[in-house]
């Protein structure tokens, strides 16, 4: 089978890096093209600051870096485009592109809370992935995929699996999310020894409020978004990857909880990239880790390659008539968290279609 | 006016050495004697690993450590000391001393809960000195006085105005503690770089726990415990001193607040330490920052000499008819939290007697 | 064919964590013990920190701890033993194990400059395993290979290939070393936040005296020595893992040198354990680095999985009559400066005898 | 008596900072302004991120940021003006000043090798401040001083009681250099955490040329370079202050050398600063520790209140007929190796107009 010939936007930065690394020896996709501004002309290998663990892989190493233009890329054959483009000039090329024809599976921000938009978190919302077949409207001709914001699509994938089992009253969330999640050069390093910040700048608005449409239901073909209370602050401490957050959730049914419980209910979460067995869909999409001093950044944030959330420090307080578990839960930010989550919003598209579920 | 002759126990640690700093120059208080076990018969200038900030006051130098027995204490004048024990001998070498008519003012755990001992934070909760009158039915003829767990005296040093001007239903907070909280050799390397822990042993019980003593009232001669409900997460994150605390905060009262308020509320609190203008008492107990990225540990933590707290992130959510506040504060561990704490609390005793208050 | 079935002594550490990392998979060694004090008698799984990237391999989870024993690690068929044992104990252990027929790869201190005992860092000195010949005089019925110190290990396999081409005069180098090589507790956090070590015990006479029996020559199945003289200052920077050296080497031969003769000697040496395709053999033993920045540690360390050095920043300085050489050159310490290189030396031992060149 | 009225030039960076701290109190001179380009119009307490322990002087808060131009200087009283400016600026900014009379005292790396500038590092070479004799010719009202490279500040301190005791042949030098040298936002955080940098562009250069001019003799109103051979290689590490710099020295004079003696030639180095009571000359310019783990940057940066050196790891080696000696020294960046050191220049030089040596 001829491999779907893909194209990489924004290649140089951690996210494009992750999506190449991410798609080197996918089954069925194959990049051909990078794109990028001031590095257009350069060979990929000259070009990119490659800052993750393991080298480029060597078929990257020689693509020349082209400018993100449909008849650029058309010419090389490319179907498929994975974006890791600053929100700043996300829109417009996504758009250009998807009206070409191409196919864009996006981390970028731009459009996430669009009705016919699918914001997709594999496990948590694959079905919302239909909604693409309102975007015919808009007169295009691809198709758009957005996937969440990193802390966004780490807390939903946990949150899910208790919201079906409990129900969910309130949530109150602190981050400790890591430096590559401001991207190679956002952050000092004067501000990251000896020192944290206790501020990500737009970071609180996107949970408390992407999570509503990712959780929220299908219904006649359109979101309705779940008026989920989330409450966030969201803080930068010294980690490379791997964004720790602290969760109190108040749960909906006020009978007694087990712990055993909670743990089951997580632990076995399967849903449909598992049974699919899509190719960058985890075995175990969450872990729960029993050892008091788990989760930890740099131990646990490659569990699943990257792909797994792991959660530790179960906790359930009954207070009062109020039933609250606690939880401190960790995932990679830029493969879960970007573009893994991008490449796996691509694969339940494929799934759909070939399984006639989108026309 | 000749001043008190001090001691420092354990005065190599982390701790000890803030004691040695804060107590240079003070205004009644005079150190003649250091206490230490494997360094005794050591100049302290040799014997210490000096690792805070300046120099070692030279007074301090060429003191001889002893050991923290009564006999050798009252040959040298001592009158008071300051405990930075661990606590794992704090209780029997302390007791000794407080029998032998000595003044403990001690930052070790054992004993903070007992009913006789009071558990000063010195803005919070200065009335309770007054506990010291009940320690003579124990056959001391000293006293004890203790200041609490770090955390918890950031935290209820927040606390403290808010209970009074508008009522707390409840309190989650997610702390983020500097290593220097774990003593000078407490915490491997391997876990502080590119890392996290998300557990300290013990610190979540003390925050829950000790806070209803500290914000407990005082009714004929007694501490009645304030059931302040109280959900704690430890994580410790590399940042060599000033703990962060995230706090969420469901307020009782629920009418509109107004975040102007809180900010004057908390800005304008000062008590008993402030208007009996004691040594170590900071200017402002609390001061609050509108920045949006702060307060941070590095460039915070010296506030006030160390002993004030920096709030910054306020922000208040009605959600249906709840009223909750989220802050985000840092103190200084080791002085705020600790050697500070103790000294302060000591000093609030000597004006109690001073004022006849005790007899 | 069968595979020969070994035993990690000590693999609980960061070293026996990378025994057995590295041995997932091999060829033709297979784990089947794993000996550790404290942990004796517990599953590995759970005995161990397992702190570096990627899980532990299944298999060794359920391994069952025992104690270093010969009986205890013959009942289990065990013929080889690779030793991550603390120096304070391992030459007791590994000598009673080599006594009782087994064969040990060690990376324990002791016995390493013993005239009988070769010393190897494979592509280096593989010649020198046949001093094993001599050790049935000890009365050895198995045989003992120790692998050099971490960085000696990397500092004399970037030193022979310009050693056979130029000569060297003198080398004056000083180490930036990872925190992994003082052990998963060796180090206080409190040390490595904000600030280096300027001293590393033992690690200066190690690299300055290690070297000259590396590099020495076989002569009549005995070593030179040879006096290259070398002087080093180590320190311990907050690195992970990845040991960084600065080297200025005086050239022997003062013929005017060019930079790119330098490079081209380096990056195409290759060695016997190259020729021979052993399996833990990297592909390129040095890899030249033409960027001012690198190596870094975090992005070069898993070169040639680990057991690569990467070398920058190379400089030809010709003053007055002297030719110097400035490089900075980066090996993984816990890989090719230990588990990685003592694998190595028992691959080149079997091969050995493999060719018949040890009886 | 009226304090000298000085401006701040660049006030809001890192060095600016460091300015205003040290001339806090200082007994004659004051800052009445202080200059920026897109903070200009603002408050100084507004506008500048305080990133240094303790809290801006309260002076400073409320001066209103200014261009750095003559007359708006002029009219606030301004004579004498420290300059902070990155250097693509510097040149321009601070020529147009002294020509209309003000005397700079720069950090800024423009015209530091003119032959008529005096690149003043203190103690080393105060003499040289008489250059400003010359600039009169430039057609020059004010006068221009410059301060040296940081690394190159520490160096030379380091090694001019040494070449006046014994001689030197050569040095060579590696730098581990701290965050701050890089400025507030040079550095980007994700090549500071569990990494290093091992390369700082022009930093080598610097301290192999200025070193030259700095240890050069005066001879008829005009600097002799001294053609020392220093070679240097530059990293940078996870620090936030403290440069530490890893020195091997081949001394010149090849009799034995005694260990003792070098202690007591640097110990006892004292200079014109001293002699002649300056305000910012520190009491003992270079202090040596003789422990192995000394100097460590967190802990003996602020040494003599940032402008002594720190040195100890001290050894000699004899090898064949030469003699080289081994140190490791620490020195503050941003006060020894910038500001506090062009607060010297201009102390010496009013020092030498007070004494009629300049007229």
């Amino acid at each position: 089978m001829d491999k779907i010939r893909a194209a990489v936007l924004g290649g140089t930065g951690l996210v494009g890096q992750r999506f190449i690394q991410l798609l080197d020896n996918h089954p069925y996709i194959e990049v051909v093209a990078i794109t990028g501004f001031n590095s257009a002309g350069s060979r990929y290998g000259e070009a990119v600051s490659w800052t993750i663990e393991g080298d480029i892989p060597s078929w990257a190493t020689d693509i020349i870096i082209t400018r993100p233009e449909p008849d650029v890329l058309k010419k090389e054959g490319v179907e498929l485009a994975f974006s890791a483009l600053p929100s700043s000039v996300a829109l417009d090329i996504e758009v250009n592109l998807v009206k070409n024809g191409i196919i864009v599976a996006s981390n970028a921000s731009p459009l996430r809370m669009e009705p016919d938009i699918p914001l997709l978190n594999g496990e948590v919302n694959h079905d919302h992935v239909v909604l693409v077949r309102e975007q015919a409207k808009r007169g295009w001709k691809g198709v758009l995929l957005k996937n969440p914001n990193c802390s966004t699509a780490i807390l939903t994938l946990f949150l899910k699996p208790l919201l079906d089992a409990y129900g969910i009253d309130k949530v109150l969330v602190t981050t400790l999310q890591a430096i590559s999640g401001a991207g190679l050069r956002g952050l000092p390093a004067m501000f990251m020894v000896d020192n944290l910040i206790p501020y990500i700048a737009k970071e609180e608005w996107k949970i408390e409020n992407e999570s509503k449409k990712i959780l929220g239901k299908l219904n006649n073909g359109k979101i309705e978004n779940l008026e989920i209370d989330i409450t966030s602050t969201t803080t930068r401490v010294p980690v490379i990857d791997g964004h720790t957050e602290v969760v109190y959730i108040k749960l909906a049914n006020n009978h007694d909880h087990d712990i055993d419980d909670v743990v089951d209910t997580l632990s076995s979460y399967k849903s449909f990239p598992q049974e699919a067995n899509l190719p960058t869909a985890p075995e175990a999409p969450i872990i729960v880790r029993k050892e008091e001093d788990r989760p930890q950044p740099r131990l646990d944030r490659l569990a699943g390659n990257g792909m797994s959330i792991v959660v530790g420090r179960l906790k359930i307080y009954n207070k009062n008539s109020d039933i609250w578990l606690r939880a401190v839960i960790l995932g990679h930010n830029t493969i879960r968290g970007a573009a893994g989550a991008a490449i796996l919003a691509y694969e339940i598209y494929k799934k759909y279609i070939d399984m006639g579920l989108i026309g």
